[in-house]
C-alpha cells in the first residue's frame, strides 16, 4: 500500500524558501477510484475530479464556472475553488482551525499520509492534538462516493471541537441552481436544470441526474448550502461562517450551492468519533431517500456497501503474480497494473465511443483478466466494421452514442489493431471458437466469420497503399497523428506501413498454428518492408513518412522532429531491418530520444507549426505529446527490443516508465498507475521533463503487461499451450510466479544458473521442450526452471565478487 | 460620475456579522468598457471579464479551467482565481501588504471608491498611509486594456514600497501554454496554441491572437510568469513570491502563466509615482512591439491613445438632453442610457450573428444616436430576408459568421420587428428615401424596394396564422419562448398575434403619412384583435397562447404561469381592448405581477417543468427569466401605458427599472446600465427578488429611450416633423431639454401650469398646433411649452399645501 508520508515542510514551505520550485515541490500525488458508472480522481490535497455516465460523462461536483465539455485534460491544474472534499476542524476552546486533507486552510500538520489502496483512498493527518483519518470508496454500482471520517483526541485532556464536512457543488447550471437541507434525507440536496435549446434534445435529458446530494449518517448540528454565505469575506481559507458558533442554515437560490454541515463534539482523551457521508448525483429526492436507506438504513449497511465495492475491484485480478523481491515492482505489477487495466477494460475509459485502437488494445489487456469481456468486446468492434474491411474510428457502446471529438477525423490505423489484439487473445485463451463466430457489419446484415472479418481488415490495409507500396496516412494514423501530412490523399506513413507488415505477420503466425495459409500474408509483409526500406530509410533510421508533396519527414535533415520513435520500434517488430540497421537504430534512439524517464516520441521537439505536418507540430516543447515520453510509444520500443532479443535493454526502459518512490514527488505521482506521458523535450527543457500528465487513460498498460508476462518472465500462451521462455534481467537472479492459465494455477520458480541451456521440471519431472501441454484444472503444478545466466547477470555477479 | 464610496465594513465584514447575507451585502458593483473589437467588464473588486472578436468572441485572460464557449451568463459568479487585474502593494519597512482594488488580499482600506465614467473606470483606495488611484480605459480600435496606476505617500515620513501588478492569464490552452519576460517588449508575453482537430479548421485559426501580453512603460525590478511559482503555499492572498525581496524570474512552461512584475520605490512624503501598462492579445511578438511603440514610444503616446478612446465614446451621444432636476435620472438618461445604446448599436453585443429581433431593436436605438448606422443595418437585415418575406433568426455580420445557439431554433416573431423599428427610424429621421432602396434577398438576387420588403414581412405574418386567425408559435416567439407549445405546428401565440396587429398598425400609420393605402393593413389588424379577443381572453386578462393540443395557457386556471405580462401590454398597444378590459388588465398586472423592481414577466413562477410548454418553465423560481422582472418586457408595459394615456403609471415603472443609489448594493449595481433582468419570483422569494443579472445586453434600451423622448417629454419625430406632446409626470413640474433633431438643435422648456390647454412658443412666438415644421439647421430654436397640470400634479401640489 503506497504511502506518501510528507511532513509539514513539503506542504507548507517556509516563506523564504523560494529556491524550491513550488510547482514541482508541491506533491501532486493523486489516486483514483471507479465503478462502471463513474470515476473519482482525488488529489492528495483534497481536490477532486469526478465524472459519471448518463450516458455521456457528466458532473455532480462542479467548478465555479461553466466548464467546457471535453476529453480529460492532462496536467490538470488545481486552484482555490477547484471542486474538493474537505473537512474543517475547529478547536472550540482555542479557535485553532485546520482542514483535512490539507486544503483549503493549508495548515502545517504534525504528520500527513495519503494512501491509495485498491478499493479506497485514505488520509491520516495529525494536527493540534487531533488525529484524523478519512477514507473514501465508491458504490459498487451507482455513481456515489462513500466517505468515512474519524477523529481521535490524542491529548490528555478533553477538547471541544466542531467538524465541518465541505463538499463542492459549484456552478451547476445557468438555467437554475438551488440547494437546501432536507430533513427526510438528512442532508443537503441541490437541484439544477440541464439547459437545452432544441426540442429534440429534451427527451434525452429530462431524466438526467440533475440533483447533487450530501447525506449523512448523523443529524448535523447546523448546515449551510450557500457558497457565498459560507465563505463571506474570510474566503475558503477562513470562512466567515466557521467563525460563528453555528452555521446559519443558508439556502442557495440561484447562488452557487455548497454542502457544508457542522458537528459539535466534546472528545475525552483517546475518544474517537466517526461520521459517514454519501455524496453523488440523483434524479430526484426519492432516489436520495433510497440512498439514505441503502447506506444508513441499518448499522451494517454502510460496511456492506463498502465490501461490495471491494468485491468488485477484486474481481479484476491479473493472470500472473510475480515475486522478484523488488518492493517497488512486485506490488506495482501484481496489484496496480491489473487494477489500471481492469479500469480500462471494464469501463472503457468512461466513454461511449472509445477510439477503436484503444478499445481493441484495452481488451487485449482484458484477455489477461477477464477473457469473456475481451471476447464480447472484439465481437462488438467487428460488428461495427464496414464490409470493405475498414474499422470505424470509434466503437459505439450504446445505441444513442455517437462519434465525438477526434473520432470525427478519419484515421487509417484502426485495422492494424484487430489482428494484433485478437492474436494475443487467442494465444492466451486458446479460444479458437471465436474465429468461427458469425458477425454482421455496420453497413450490411450479412454475416461472416471472425476469421473473415480479420482478413478483410488486413485486405483493407493492403489495399490502401500507394504505387510505392506505402500506406496512405490521410488525416492521421496512430500516436497523435499529423493531420496535414497526407490529407490530400497522397502522403504516406512509414509507421502504418510497418504496422501493416507486423499485423500480417501476427496473423500469419495464427494461421500457421491453425494449419491455414500464411505464405500470402508473409509475402505481402516482406514486400511492404522492402518498400519502406527503399523509400523511408534515411541514413541511420526510418523517416516518419512522406507528405502529399513528396517530402520525407522525420529525417536527419529536419531541424525539428528529425527522428520519431514509432517507425524504429515497428521496423524492429516487423523484421524490416538487417543487423547494421538494428545497430544504427538502437544507437540513434539511445542518443537522440532516451531520457531518464524513457524514450521520447520524437526529437528535437517542435517549436513552431510546420504546415505540411499539421496537428502534432502544434504541440510545442514541454507540451502534451510533442517530444514527450509518450508511454504508449515507449512500451512498443521495449516490446520491439524483446522481439530482437534485447531483453535487458527492454527491461530497463520498462522500469524507467515506472515512477519510483524516490522521484514520485518530481513526477508528482505514486507508482499506482502509469500516466499516458511524462513531459519530454528533455534536451530543451530538462527541468520540466519527466513530469507526469496525471492522466491514467493509456493504451500502454496491456503492452506493458504483455512484455512482462510473455517476454521478460516468459510464461506465454500459444493457442492454449503454455510456453516457458524466460529472459530475466540481471536485476532478477530468480523469480517466483503464480500463473493462472485458462483456469489452471501454476507455481513457477525461475532461476538464473550456470547452466548451458534451460531446463524445466514440472512437479519434479524434467520435461523435454518448453511447451506445457495437456494441463488440467484439477491438478496443481509446481514448475522449476533453470535458465543460463545472461552475460549481464554474469557480469553483475562478478562485479559483486 | 457615479461613485460608490464604500467604507471598510462593506468590504470586510466583521467576523460575526453573519446576519448579513454576504452574497447581497458584498458590493457587486461593476462597470464596462468596450470598443469595436472587445468588451471589458470590471467588477469593483478587481475581477474582470473580457472578450474580443477574432471574429468570434475570444479571451486573452482566462479562468483556471477550460471554459465553455457560450453566450454571456447572467449573475456571473466570482471566485478566488477568477481572472482579475490586481496590484499588490507591500510596505517594505513594515511588511504591511494590501491589494487594490480589493482582491485578492481583502485588506480593510481606510477608504474605497469605484468610479465608472464614460470612457474609463477608476478606483481610489487609501490604505496604510498610501493613496492609490487606478484607471483603465481601452484602445479606440484594438482589443487592448490601458492601465494607469498612481500611488502617493500620504504620511509625513518616507516609505519604501514594492508594487506588483498582477494580471491573470490563466488556462490558455491544453495544446500549449508558456510565458516569459521579453526585454524588447518590456513585458511578459505568454504564448499558447489554439487546439483544433479538423484540417479545415486550421486556416480559420492559424492567425488567431494566441499571445497574451502585459507590457509596461517602465522597466520592472523583477517579474514572474508562473502562477504556481508566484503563489506557492501562501496562495493568492499572501503569495510566497511577495514574501521575498525580489520575484524570482520564473517562466511558465506549460504551467498556467501569469503576468506579475515588481517595482520598488522609496516615496518621500506627498511623493507620487505612476506606472502604465497595456494588456491584451496579439498575433505575434512583432505586434507586441508595435504596441509598445504606439503606447510608450514617446512621453505623450499613452495620453494620445487615451484621448482617442474618449473621442470614440463621445461620438455616441443621444438626441436628447434632459434637465429635470433629478440627480439620478438626468445623468442616467443623458449619459448612461445613450452610452449603453451606443454599445449595442456600434458593436452588436460582440456577436457575429445577432438575433434579428435584437439587431433591429438595437438599431432602432441607434436611430437616435447615429442614424447612418441604423440605416445600413436595416438594409443589411433585409438583404438576408427570404423572398417569402420571412426574416432570418439572426443577421450574419460577416461572411464567415454562422447562426449559433438559439439562432438555430426557428422563431416566428422576427418579421414583427422590421416594420416597427423601421417606422421609428423613419419618424425620427424623415429619411423616406430608405423606402425606395432596392435590396436583394437571401435566396434570390432579385431586388425589391425596402417598402416591398416590409410588406412581404407583414404578408408572411398574416399568412402564418391558423383558421382562427391566430399566429402559429412553432418553436418559439419573443421573450424567452416556450418551445413545446406549438412545435407540432398547431399551437398559437396570443402575443405574436397582437404584435402582428401592432406591426400592421404601425406600418399603416407610415403609409397614411405617405398617402399610401393603409385600410387593408388596419382591417387585418382589427380582424386579428377580434380573433385574440374571441379565443384568448380569459376572464380578466389575455392568455399567453393555445398549445398544439388546444389547451389555453397563461390563464387563471393555471396554478403556475397563470398570467404573462407581454400579451397584456401588446393588447393595449394594438388597441385590442375596450375600457372594461383595460381596467381589468391594469388591475391584474398591478396585483399579480408588480414588484418594487417593476412588473414580472409572468406569475406565479414555475416550480416544475410543464411538458406542453417547454423551455421557459425549466427556468425555476429565482432563476434567470422565469418570473423575473425582465426589463425588455417591463418597458413594453410602460410603453403600452403611454399609448393608452397612462403616462404617470408608465413613468413610475420606468423609474423602478432604474436602480437608485439607495438600493444599488442590493441590486448589486450602479445606475450606469440597465441589466436584462432583475430577479423575480417576488412572491415566492422576496429576498432574492430585485437582484440584478449584471448582464448589460438587453433590447430594453431603445424602448426606454423612446418612451422618454416620444411619450413622457413628448418631443417626437413624425417623418421629419417634430411634434410636441409632453406628458410630464407629477415628479417633474418642469423640464429643460436640448433636442437634436436631424442636425437641428432645439432648446425646449416644458412646464406644468394651471392652463386649459397646451401652448407652445417658438422663439417667443405662439404657434397654432404642436407640429414644428420647416426647421432649419442654421437657426437656433428656443421653445417654451406650457402644459395643463396633470391631476396627479395638482394633487401633489395640494398635498404639499
Amino acid at each position: 500500500m503506497p504511502v506518501v508520508k510528507a511532513n509539514a515542510p513539503l506542504f507548507s514551505m517556509s516563506q523564504h524558501s523560494v529556491q524550491l520550485n513550488s510547482a514541482t515541490a508541491m506533491p501532486k500525488a493523486s489516486g483514483f477510484l471507479w465503478n462502471r458508472q463513474m470515476m473519482l480522481h482525488m488529489n492528495c490535497r483534497g481536490y477532486a475530479t469526478a465524472q459519471f455516465m448518463q450516458p455521456e460523462p457528466a458532473k455532480y461536483s462542479h467548478g465555479p464556472m461553466l466548464e467546457a465539455k471535453t476529453f480529460m485534460q492532462p496536467e490538470h491544474s488545481y486552484f482555490a475553488h477547484h471542486p474538493g472534499r474537505f473537512f474543517y476542524i475547529k478547536n472550540e476552546d482555542t479557535n485553532e482551525l485546520f482542514s483535512v486533507p490539507y486544503e483549503p486552510v493549508r495548515c502545517r500538520s504534525q504528520s500527513f499520509s495519503f494512501v491509495q489502496s485498491s478499493a479506497a483512498i485514505n488520509w491520516l493527518v495529525e494536527c493540534f492534538g487531533l488525529s484524523v483519518s478519512i477514507e473514501v470508496n465508491l458504490s459498487a454500482s451507482d455513481p456515489l462516493e462513500m466517505w468515512q471520517f474519524e477523529v481521535k483526541n490524542t491529548r490528555d485532556s478533553a477538547v471541544n471541537i466542531s467538524i465541518y464536512p465541505y463538499f463542492s457543488i459549484g456552478y451547476m447550471s445557468w438555467m437554475n441552481q438551488s440547494a437546501t437541507f432536507d430533513s427526510a434525507c438528512n442532508g443537503i440536496v441541490a437541484t439544477s436544470v440541464t439547459p437545452y435549446q432544441k426540442v429534440e434534445d429534451y427527451p434525452k435529458l429530462k431524466d438526467f441526474k440533475d440533483l447533487t446530494f450530501l447525506i449523512a449518517e448523523d443529524k448535523p448540528d447546523s448546515w449551510t448550502a450557500n457558497q457565498y454565505g459560507f465563505e463571506g469575506e474570510g474566503g475558503l481559507a477562513s470562512p466567515d461562517a466557521i467563525n460563528t458558533p453555528l452555521l446559519a442554515s443558508k439556502v442557495s437560490a440561484y447562488e452557487p450551492p455548497v454542502a457544508v454541515m457542522q458537528y459539535r463534539h466534546r472528545l475525552l482523551p483517546d475518544e474517537i468519533r466517526r461520521h459517514r457521508f454519501v455524496f453523488g448525483p440523483a434524479t430526484n429526492k426519492a432516489e436520495v431517500k433510497q440512498n439514505r436507506q441503502r447506506h444508513f438504513g441499518d448499522p451494517k449497511a454502510f460496511s456492506t456497501q463498502q465490501q461490495r465495492y471491494i468485491d468488485y475491484i477484486e474481481s479484476g485480478k491479473g493472470c500472473l503474480n510475480i515475486n522478484c523481491g523488488d518492493p517497488l515492482f512486485d506490488p506495482f505489477f501484481n496489484q496496480w497494473l491489473p487494477r489500471q487495466m481492469f479500469y480500462h477494460g471494464d469501463v472503457n475509459r468512461l466513454s461511449t465511443d472509445p477510439q477503436t485502437r484503444n478499445f481493441l488494445q484495452d481488451n487485449m489487456g482484458m484477455s489477461y483478466i477477464n477473457p469473456t469481456t475481451a471476447r464480447q468486446s472484439f465481437l462488438l468492434a467487428m460488428s461495427q466494421q464496414l464490409s470493405s474491411g475498414a474499422m470505424p474510428d470509434g466503437v459505439l457502446l450504446s445505441e444513442i452514442a455517437e462519434l465525438k471529438y477526434i473520432n470525427q477525423i478519419p484515421h487509417t490505423d484502426h485495422c492494424v489493431w484487430l489482428p494484433i489484439c485478437v492474436s494475443a487473445y487467442l494465444n492466451e485463451t486458446g479460444d479458437i471458437s471465436l474465429l468461427g463466430e458469425q458477425v454482421k457489419f455496420a453497413d450490411s446484415e450479412q454475416t461472416l466469420s471472425v476469421h473473415r472479418h480479420i482478413e478483410l481488415a488486413l485486405g483493407w490495409l493492403i489495399q490502401r497503399r500507394d504505387s510505392r507500396g506505402l500506406s496512405y496516412i490521410e488525416q492521421g494514423d496512430w500516436c497523435d497523428p499529423m493531420n496535414m501530412v497526407g490529407h490530400k490523399g497522397r502522403g504516406v506513413s512509414s509507421w502504418l506501413s510497418l504496422a501493416t507488415a507486423f499485423a500480417l505477420q501476427q496473423w500469419a503466425e495464427i494461421n500457421q498454428r491453425l494449419n491455414k495459409d500464411s505464405q500470402r500474408l508473409l509475402a505481402t509483409a516482406t514486400e511492404i518492408n522492402a518498400a519502406v526500406n527503399q523509400h523511408c530509410w534515411d541514413q541511420d533510421w526510418f523517416a516518419r513518412g512522406i507528405t502529399d508533396d513528396n517530402v520525407a519527414f522525420g529525417v536527419k535533415a529536419d531541424a525539428e522532429g528529425s527522428i520519431y520513435l514509432n517507425p524504429q520500434s515497428w521496423a524492429l517488430m516487423s523484421k524490416a531491418v538487417d543487423a547494421e540497421q538494428t545497430t544504427k537504430i538502437l544507437a540513434a534512439v539511445e542518443k537522440q530520444l532516451m531520457t531518464p524517464y524513457g524514450p521520447m516520441m520524437l526529437a528535437p521537439a517542435y517549436t513552431a507549426m510546420r504546415e505540411d505536418v499539421g496537428r502534432l507540430t502544434q504541440k510545442y516543447p514541454g507540451s502534451a505529446e510533442n517530444g514527450s515520453v509518450y508511454n504508449h510509444a515507449a512500451v512498443f520500443y521495449a516490446y520491439s527490443l524483446c522481439l530482437i532479443g534485447e531483453h535487458q535493454r527492454a527491461f530497463e526502459i520498462l522500469i524507467k516508465m515506472l515512477p519510483s518512490q524516490r522521484d514520485a514527488l518530481i513526477r508528482g505521482q505514486l507508482p499506482t498507475f502509469i500516466p499516458n506521458y511524462y513531459r519530454g523535450a528533455y534536451f530543451q527543457h530538462p527541468q520540466q521533463a519527466g513530469r507526469s500528465s496525471q492522466l491514467f487513460n493509456t493504451g500502454t498498460l496491456a503492452w506493458y503487461y504483455r512484455c512482462i508476462v510473455e517476454e521478460i518472465v516468459g510464461v506465454k500462451g500459444e493457442l492454449g499451450c503454455l510456453v516457458i521462455e524466460p529472459h530475466l534481467p540481471k536485476e532478477w537472479p530468480k523469480v517466483e510466479l503464480r500463473r493462472m492459465f485458462n483456469g489452471i494455477e501454476l507455481n513457477i520458480k525461475i532461476e538464473q544458473a550456470v547452466v548451458e541451456q534451460m531446463s524445466i521440471k514440472v512437479n519434479g519431472e524434467q520435461i523435454e521442450d518448453n511447451h506445457l501441454q495437456g494441463l488440467v484444472a484439477s491438478k496443481s503444478y509446481q514448475v522449476e526452471v533453470l535458465v543460463p545466466k545472461t552475460a549481464a547477470q554474469q557480469n553483475a555477479v562478478m562485479e559483486a565478487v
